[in-house]
């Protein structure tokens, strides 16, 4: 059996997988990642989990890649930032490369996550597809005409930070009424303490006890619940998720234009009944145009996508 | 000289002109667009302005190409609708093939810009780019790894139709806080109304001084002459334009990461100087990743752009 490793390199756990030719991970390692350790600590992570795994087999693995939360040079690999590994300007390709003798390709992680729904997830198949990840931040992925959209600086689907309400909202970018600061992880907690604070104690009373009383401790799984048991104060802070949802769904419909439109990430995950009024808004909202045979689903891989793209990202760099 | 035919049919004009290999028009056509006569009249009015054009040259062209603004489907050309030349599933493709005996190919007027300013204009070599044309309405063109993004369903590049407030202005669509409900031809003017009507008489005085004192006489260009002219209100609503084209073209960049952003159109062609603030604007509000090389630029070849790239795109289409 011919494979490739995909390493999924977060902030909280770093994930290894021996994938097949068929998209499927048949051996994994996971591990808190050694942030407090820096690159160097993280490298050896991911050099002794790859060995481990190979250890086990006949042959070596075709390739590696790896996909992380930051911004990396589509040339030679370099990471020029990832905030949540507190790294600037660090160069791991070649050092891994040498330390494991295989190639080894690095990519965004949400870019890798796209490969992986793309190729062998819920967009198999298709030629023209967005994937919109809603976690703790949001992210996209566009193919267009059966090809990664990359952009001229490998900056190309930052969909979170596209703008849905002039001088709106704070968005941790900085600027203001950003599509992540109305239907993220982060921007719903923070909603929903804001609207505890500012109402009656009464009316936050259902997401509160949720947190065992404590404001610091809400989450967006709790405001989810909370909704879903007809709380008002919660129902408000998803309806305002689905219309955000609707308005950074409809501005890539009728720019890109895809065919289908795929929607993953935890909060999706934590809420995939969301995908019902968002599509149905959709319809409503974007162009006949460019509705018009769209399919709006679910992610296919769950929290696996990154693994398995990054080994697919890996193998194809390679050609 | 090998050359082929582009026309640009419009709402207004229908203009066709005689485009050599490298991009020039060496001989034009521009006639008032029948429209009331229906698509019969107006194909009448191509094939005769195109014998003409080619009665005068020893060679014939080798290939023809029209844009047109509306939907149209990128198989077989069929017009799907053309709201301005109140066109509803009209085929014209075939019929001119067979009246002319050449090879015709239809496209979208804003797509066929797209392939003018991007072979030939302001784009000339560059592989990612996005143009953005603010007319009476907006519309976009996007180029990606070298090659025109046309979506799914031939509908990319609707940029116009993004939203930028959620709940905000009503655009024409029929949706609320597009883009184009705020930085267009028609929104100006619309804006500039408003404004009259709600404040004072005498905020408004500059402004409909220029229309005759007749608020229906209102128009794009006044608004901006009445804003050089340092008129508070007009300066206002020129303000806001600026501030929108920001947000539309910070959506873009953060989406596709352009190398270059090239506006065009007859609302920047009559207000040029806005081009400075809202590169300074976008370079500020998008994120540094997709910032950083962005060049943004005014669009080279004026009203040409249609008719030179609808030849381009002929030519190219039978490749």
């Amino acid at each position: 059996m011919t494979y490739a490793i995909g390493v999924d390199l977060g902030g909280t756990k770093l994930h290894v997988g021996v994938v097949d030719q068929a998209g499927l991970i048949q051996d994994r390692r996971l591990v808190p990642t050694d942030v407090q350790g820096g690159p160097k600590a993280i490298m050896k992570q991911i050099v002794g989990s790859i060995q481990e795994l190979c250890a086990k087999r006949a042959q070596k693995p075709l390739a590696i890649g790896v996909g992380l939360p930051g911004q990396v040079d589509p040339i030679n690999g370099h990471v020029i930032s990832a905030p949540n590994l507190f790294w600037t300007d660090v160069s791991i390709r070649k050092e891994l490369e040498r330390d494991l003798g295989l190639p080894v390709s690095i990519t965004n992680d949400v870019r890798a996550a796209t490969w992986g729904e793309w190729q062998v997830g819920a967009g198999k198949g298709i030629q023209d597809l967005v994937c919109i990840f809603v976690g703790t931040g949001i992210g996209g992925g566009i193919v267009s005409h059966g090809q990664i959209i990359e952009g001229a600086s490998n900056s190309a689907g930052e969909i979170g930070h596209t703008v849905i309400q002039m001088g709106g909202r704070l968005c941790n970018c900085g600027q203001k009424g950003c599509f992540e600061a109305y239907a993220s992880g982060w921007s719903i907690t923070k909603m929903a303490k804001e609207l505890i604070v500012q109402q009656d104690l009464k009316s936050g009373q259902a997401i509160l006890a949720l947190a065992e009383g404590v404001l610091e401790k809400v989450t967006t799984r709790q405001v989810a619940t909370a909704s879903k048991n007809g709380d008002p104060l919660a129902k408000q802070i998803v309806d305002g998720v689905i219309e955000a949802l609707i308005a950074g769904s409809v501005n890539i419909v009728n720019t890109l234009n895809p065919k289908r439109l795929i929607f993953g990430g935890g909060v999706i995950n934590g809420m995939p009944e969301l995908i019902g009024p968002v599509q149905e808004g959709i319809k409503l909202h974007a162009l006949a145009s460019a509705t018009k045979g769209l399919e709006v689903t679910l992610a296919g891989l769950g929290s696996d996508a990154g693994v398995i793209g990054a080994a697919i990202f890996g193998r194809n760099y390679l050609l």
